[in-house]
């Protein structure tokens, strides 16, 4: 992969920037901005790493974590060069209302969207991360331990570690230089699935406890009851919607968290043949073919379960009609 | 990696090749056993591929798995050439009763026996599937899509998707190879990960909710009697002693399973400091340092828990002197 010269060379000519995540930061955001931000500094640039939301406390062992900024830009950015990154329109990363003198986007998520002066938006790319090495290596810096940490944990959650179907023969081959210039996979792999705390541990065991499955549709639910007694935090349920997923038989899984405000959080992932992007919508919600979500105010945990398992019923009938 | 310059020339030059795996055989061994019979047979060499246990049925979907035989081997085997596979001595393959006409060893497993005409032990070695990718390099066979996807699966396995300490720039490097080849990562995936009977799943549940935690030890019991109530058959257990390990708190996690005849077969995981290697020593197992096991006969479940637990204990003690 080869980004676009103009790409390049617009980083080299600039001078300050004004890097972005979109809100709800995953680790492929989170490790690329830093990597970028890094690799920019190392050339000189002046940089600002900005996130709307806190970043997870799992990241935290990310080389400059701390450098990412919540405080909200300002409305007029002009000497700015806004770099939006694993995300392709300013609403997603929270600064809709801000003007910035130029606009590149790195991304690897499909869009229809028209922003951007120079774009790099690779969908077949299995993360952002993958690009951000790319880039790095094309503006001539050196992949650092600390960027190559960064890259490597990037890619790994994006891809499940290699498990995902975005996995390419690509992905290995960064990889392996990501681990060449100092990135150390098992350490990444603790630090994303084996930092659990006790409590999140209890949690699971409550929910998977918790799972009614209808057909080849699992539901796993979590209410405040549970966190409570587990000691566990909202975003200790991260991941739990796969768990499901283990058993062959499961086509959809389902996980139905209880928000403070009598809302509901619902994720959902597929497997085959389902579209769970399409329930979502019906909720007001969005996300990907195969994994997507929404949230849901004023309805009993009973009906919408029902709601969900017709739906999907639905969708079904339709594909066969 | 370069195998021996003899190991590959008696490949060539000799005819009937009796392929070996150890008992209870995991993906690493039975991938690689087929890869290299699929290669052998390819080059015009009759072959045997031979496994004293049954193969889990989670590696039914493995290109050729119905080549492997459970018929033992009679006691005089002179016109075969034996060939050990992610082992290193006949007894782990539960043939120590036959003689061969010549013996070759391909392992990655340390060893301090003296078995084996022509050997390749290495044990920084992710994987026998990855000594063996350069083992069928090497005799210039090409990789098929089949031999991809064994190797890669065994590879997979043995590295917990490239999650584990073992996992190296080479294995990426050699994994990127076997997907060019035809390997499908999240088809592996799926298969190693996300086949799980119902009933399997159910017996996690209830192993999760017996797990028991001292200090940053946990142990999991499993017996009969739960399997009994989940539906679920030994091999389910496959895995388990990897969960509580998510638990950043917990550095050595203990499965005890209860065998037919009084026996406890026990799996141990390590993260820092503690050779668990050591630890199945003392009751006559073996393994690696991060991970091993050993069976045990006539000792109470509560019994065999202190053991474990004051052996930990005296190995820190040690550590601290």
């Amino acid at each position: 992969m080869k980004p676009p010269d103009k790409f390049i060379s617009y980083l080299r000519k600039s001078d300050n920037f004004f890097l972005a995540v979109h809100i709800n930061p995953d680790a492929d955001a989170v490790g690329s901005i830093l990597a970028l931000g890094e690799a920019l500094k190392r050339i000189g640039k002046k940089i600002t790493l900005y996130s709307k939301d806190k970043i997870p406390v799992f990241y935290d062992f990310l080389p400059g974590i701390s450098l990412i900024t919540h405080a909200p830009p300002s409305d007029i950015m002009e000497s700015w060069t806004l770099i939006l990154i694993d995300c392709n329109i300013p609403e997603r990363a929270g600064i809709k209302h801000c003007r910035f003198g130029k606009s590149l986007v790195i991304d690897h998520h499909q869009t229809e969207k028209n922003f951007g002066d120079i774009k790099w938006i690779v969908p077949e790319a299995s993360a952002t991360g993958v690009l951000m090495f790319y880039v790095i290596g094309a503006l001539g810096c050196q992949i650092t331990k600390e960027i190559a940490t960064c890259l490597y944990t990037a890619i790994s959650y994006d891809t499940g570690t290699f498990r995902y179907p975005n996995t390419t023969a690509e992905t290995f081959h960064v990889a392996s230089e990501l681990i060449k210039a100092g990135a150390n996979p098992s350490l990444v792999a603790n630090q994303l699935y084996n930092s659990w705390s006790g409590a999140r541990f209890n949690l699971l065991i409550q929910a998977l406890n918790a799972i009614t499955i209808c057909d080849d549709i699992a539901i796993t639910t979590v209410d405040n009851q549970m966190l409570d007694m587990a000691g566990a935090i909202p975003a200790d349920t991260e991941n739990f919607v796969n768990f499901p997923n283990m058993m062959k038989s499961i086509n959809v899984s389902i996980l139905i968290k209880e928000a403070d405000d009598n809302v509901w959080r619902v994720s959902l992932r597929s497997q085959d043949g389902i579209d769970v992007a399409k329930i979502a919508e019906k909720f007001e919600g969005g996300g990907h073919k195969n994994a997507a979500g929404f949230k849901v105010k004023d309805i009993s945990i009973d009906n919408l379960k029902e709601s969900l398992i017709n739906e999907i019923a639905g969708q079904k009938n339709e594909s066969v009609l």
